[in-house]
């Protein structure tokens, strides 16, 4: 690949405010990934000292940077001054927001202009994830748990455009069980440990879990384990297919920033600079793809 | 009112292009309201042979207009050259497009941020009569049929915001009569003349009609009669509360086209302009409000 692709290197910057423990973790995924596969991957950590007007000096140096082709601002924003997530995410380019999370990218999305907009990686990695089920989304009930902007609300969508008849619940919905019994296609995004049991599930549900959260363990040295929103145990006693935690969305969310990262990069450098597209553009998204393929886990048909 | 806002006029101006029959009509009804309570509404028609840059030009000469605070681009956009409805409605103003039809609009609405966003007039209506019930949302199950852009896509946003749990339907969708009768709350914008029968309904469920349909009727001068998506007469005898085609939600439309339009004026006017907010613009707010029920038929009971 770095032959072909010699003169050609994606960029992509993620953006962090503070030092929180979780965010590390995620981007050290983030970096590591990218380093596999060949993109030119760079931390910027602001201290959380920073201003909110630093912060998008920031972005808008990177969005100029001709080097950066994907720009991710790293939230929740950890920092001792007030901070507008929504004013920060939306001062991303439209070009470069690889997260998909400003508002013209949301917009296109919800509306149903897929080819027109970047897709947030979680929710784009649990399209993929059922897709690789082999289960056809069209017509079929779908029920998202939890509408936030990096996973239920572009669930929702997703699922919507690929013609399921789709339900979103939230803390609010006063029936989960019975919501949950009717999906054909489950996605939970709720952030509470292990709240969706497999007695709700329909049989033979695809159940995908974006949940990540810990639960006290003294088995374990750190005194902690990682749960899904799921409760694995019993859920998989009647799902027909369903992701682990950890293991499942987490890394197919590193490995779809992966292939956006390079395929942002592809068009625009193609579209710019170099003189052909066709087989090398072909040529380099398959080998990202599978390069994809290596961080998703099998999913485990159920019991 | 003409006293408290001498030297003050909100404009608004429907950009259209061609001569749909049924377009001229909305537009009139438009034009009709404003004058009746004091708007400065203009219309802008471009024949059908326009291009679509001589259509962007006009709205670009618009967005830079300061006396038209309002600008809506009536569509379907009727030219016998190609167009990408799209790339005109995104290029309103998002300051000005009191349609809500642009993807940053659209964007910040279906994530939830609807403090900071124009929402179209129809879904926006829609909550209207819904509040008129006396019927909260919070915790009910919700029902939208369709997905546009105009009426579904937003319509679901507005009733997720609002923490109803909400599925939406779509030509997709296998068990129709089944979802319907879940439905504490029907919204129907699926463009099927008296699709949703009376026996589908959930008892006492609310039914926002948001269809226009011409079929055929010997006894009408006209030929033909406008009925909307739900089966009224049927549906009517099942119904809490359910509102009429014609009559219902196009009238409604109307009046909230000329709120936001109020709204933005003042909200335009206040900042850069007037020295004080406060008691005027809760004044003028209420007059335009009052001035929004008198185009608001009401809801029948059901028997």
């Amino acid at each position: 690949m770095r032959r072909v692709l010699s003169g050609f290197r994606p960029g992509l910057l993620v953006l962090q405010v503070g030092d929180r423990a979780d965010s590390n973790l995620y981007i050290s995924a983030k970096l590591r990934a990218a380093a596999q596969i060949g993109i030119d991957a760079k931390h910027l950590r602001l201290p959380s000292s920073a201003t909110q007007d630093q912060v998008l000096q920031s972005v808008l140096t990177i969005n100029a940077d001709p080097a950066v082709h994907g720009l991710i601002v790293q939230l929740p924003l950890d920092s001792v001054n007030p901070m507008d997530p929504e004013r920060i995410t939306n001062a991303v380019s439209p070009e470069k927001d690889v997260d998909g999370l400003s508002c013209i990218n949301a917009g296109k999305l919800s509306r149903g202009d897929l080819k027109d907009c970047f897709i947030p990686c979680t929710p784009n990695g649990c399209m993929e994830l059922i897709r690789q089920t082999g289960v056809s989304v069209a017509g079929k009930q779908a029920v998202v748990i939890g509408r936030s902007k990096i996973v239920g609300a572009p669930m929702h969508d997703l699922l919507l455009w690929s013609n399921a008849t789709v339900t979103t619940c939230h803390s609010k919905t006063p029936d989960l069980p019975e919501q949950v019994g009717r999906a054909d296609i489950l996605v939970v995004g709720a952030g509470r440990a292990e709240m969706v049991r497999g007695e709700w599930l329909k049989e033979g549900a695809v159940v995908i879990d974006c949940g990540i959260n810990h639960i006290p363990d003294e088995r374990k040295l750190s005194g902690h384990r990682v749960v899904g929103d799921v409760h694995f145990a019993s859920a998989s006693q009647r799902a027909g297919f369903i992701t682990p935690v950890p293991g499942g969305v987490g890394p197919m969310t590193v490995a779809m920033l992966m292939e956006v990262t390079f395929t942002v990069t592809l068009t625009f450098t193609l579209t710019f600079t170099l003189p052909c597209r066709g087989n090398l553009y072909l040529f380099v998204l398959q080998n990202t793809v599978q390069s994809a393929h290596r961080f998703l886990l099998k999913i485990q048909a159920g019991g």
